[in-house]
């Protein structure tokens, strides 16, 4: 008799956004007419920029004529992103060889099926508050799960755990918190994944928001991270592929843990993906390129600041009317502090009936979340100006 | 201490098409004026028609404005996708909701996931041979598996277990044998599962390629599957999008096992998607809606008729010089027997070396597998015919 995977039941009732979401309508169906502004959910909104728009096009017309048609490609991604991935590291000091790079459809899949490559047993250290899917995806899959506080006190990074845990995901610069890890704070997870022959699972996604030229943008920038992580990464905000879904992970050949030998772990990965896994869309591809050539490089750098003003916008803005605001400097996330001893979903609703504005209640990223809402950076600089001007004269504190 | 998830040692050493591809190559090495011609990956090789083309640049140009932008759409898939497709399924009798339906970046993924939802302890039956990817994501995960025979006395058809087994993989049209379940052999499943609670992952990707109109295009066309099946399908070989990624999975609100309650898997598979996939490209999605389009399927309806035609060369005339030939009527595979008792692998080396064509050896999908190559159907016409008369002039029997 088939049963169902009872961890199921150990997941929070409704995942964040489609409660946020229908909070949103419940108050945009009782006040028809009011603009709702939404700093809620991290989605892009800029159109792609011509040069990746051409890159895509590129893709869709290959597929028109028999010549130049492709069905599948390799699982692991066409040969000439992995090339240029490689390249695009090489420029910021980082050596990577193509075999190394995994071409995914967004950092979300790979983010929930990496650790199913390593033991079940495995104990998944996890920062509090977090991305929900490090979390969901382990609880699903019934590991052991520890968390590292994020706390005002520490500038929400954590310090690597105290006993042995054997696999960590981190992410930098942090959604939620905005927090962004420099190069001592990573190394002591590093020296600490190599000490006890742990894995970091480093997701990266939001590295192109760094304009701090001393903090790190890849976890390989730290001395041994080759021999202890993996690295996670996406085209969806640095280039707005949230809808066109593009990503890569990166598996060193020389990750090793205890028991395994160089390159193993790499093949494993390799062995998951051309087994579970058929390769992201070629257009989807054709266009990542476009992203990584100089032109798609200084178009999307330009989009970027356009979003990063936004962040500078609303931090600016809250911090005016006297908001505690961590975050928004080197990341698109806004760190805000409740007033008041609010809960998050208290000052959730309270935004949206006194302001309009949509949030994320922070506590819906973890206990340690509580007391926060995260606000993002991507809506148009229109509607971002909209929503601060109304927080400052709608909000009662 | 991390660990190496050791189920990765139960998988067989090398993925069957990697080793074809590493044995073509040697041979095209050897052989540098040697035309190859490739029978065997089931690769789609014609271009996409025009109203699929024309859905792809619209959703590609939507991207291009901030009016039309769109980032992350719901993981299930686009509202009028799923709409679509439960109209689609209307037209052959079948009536589902747009809820049941779950977009997805094709079939492989979805066919590694699903088991993911039911107990880590479910016995699940694979046919023997069998689309290598359910065998082995349930090797990984750890599955108990048994095994049920798909041999010429049965027509490649199996009889469903004699003991009770928790999830049932079928796909038919079959790949790789290229056998067509009809109504009565998938109502003996359909009432199995009824009777011992399993639950049957029916892998329909190929029915676009049936013409018999009695034969079932989803299994949904069998009173009572409702209840107990899952069915995975995919625009891949429906439409050539074995590079552009689309599929779906219908997971019935119906479909309950003892213990569970109506919906209650819809909603699991439905948490499973929203927290572990972020949904299928944007751009694949608009071209999947042109697929659905009235011009759209007639368009795709003559691509179909194409590579049928090539079954037909393919079938007649490997028959012609006296070989044993299954499938590749109803489907694009043909089963081909291997003459004087060779293994899969030799006569796969017997047509590479005398006639440069590249099969896929049967024992590549199980060992009931053994003693059968298996040829596709998916090749441009021109090759197929310069393939088939290679094998009748060269091959020596």
């Amino acid at each position: 008799m088939a049963r169902i995977n009872s961890n199921y039941k150990n997941l929070p009732k409704s995942y964040l956004f489609s409660e946020i979401a229908r909070k949103t309508k419940a108050f945009s169906e009782a006040n028809p007419d009011m603009e709702i502004l939404k700093l809620g959910i991290g989605n892009t909104t800029q159109a792609l920029v011509p040069a990746v728009i051409k890159g895509l096009m590129l893709g869709v017309e290959k597929l028109s004529s028999k010549k130049t048609y492709t069905g599948y490609g390799d699982e692991q991604g066409d040969t000439r992103l992995r090339q240029a991935l490689a390249n695009w590291y090489e420029k910021r000091g980082v050596n990577l060889e193509p075999e190394e790079i995994f071409i995914s459809d967004g950092a979300k899949s790979d983010a929930a099926n990496i650790a199913s490559i390593f033991d079940q047993n495995s104990i998944v250290a996890i920062t509090d508050p977090v991305y929900p899917v490090y979390l969901d995806s382990n609880i699903t899959s019934g590991r052991k799960i520890v968390y590292l506080e994020a706390l005002e006190e520490n500038n929400f990074i954590p310090n690597p755990p105290k006993q042995k845990k054997d696999l960590i995901f981190l992410c930098s610069p942090n959604n939620p918190t905005g927090a962004v890890m420099n190069k001592k704070q990573l190394k002591e997870f590093v020296d600490y994944a190599i000490k006890f022959n742990a894995v970091i699972i480093f997701d990266a996604a939001y590295s192109e928001y760094i304009s701090d030229k001393g903090l790190p943008r890849s976890i390989y920038e730290i001395k041994g991270a080759k021999s202890c992580a993996i690295e996670l990464q996406s085209f969806s905000k640095s280039a707005g592929f949230t809808g066109v879904r593009l990503g890569w992970t990166v598996v060193p050949k020389d990750l090793v843990i205890e028991g395994s030998k160089t390159g193993e772990i790499n093949q494993i990965w390799n062995r998951r993906q051309t087994t579970m896994f058929n390769g992201a869309s070629n257009i989807a591809q054709e266009g990542g390129l476009a992203v990584l050539s100089n032109e798609g490089q200084r178009q999307t750098a330009r989009q970027i600041k356009y979003y990063m003003e936004n962040a500078a916008i609303i931090k600016k803005g809250l911090e005016s009317i006297g908001l505690k605001v961590f975050g928004g400097e080197n990341a698109p996330y806004i760190w805000v502090k409740t007033p008041n001893k609010l809960t998050s979903w208290e000052f959730f609703d309270k935004l949206l009936n006194e302001a309009h504005v949509v949030s994320t209640p922070g506590s819906g990223f973890g206990s340690m979340g509580e007391g926060y809402i995260r606000l993002s950076a991507f809506g148009s600089a229109e509607n971002i100006k909209k929503a601060v001007e109304s927080i400052k004269r709608n909000l009662k504190i």
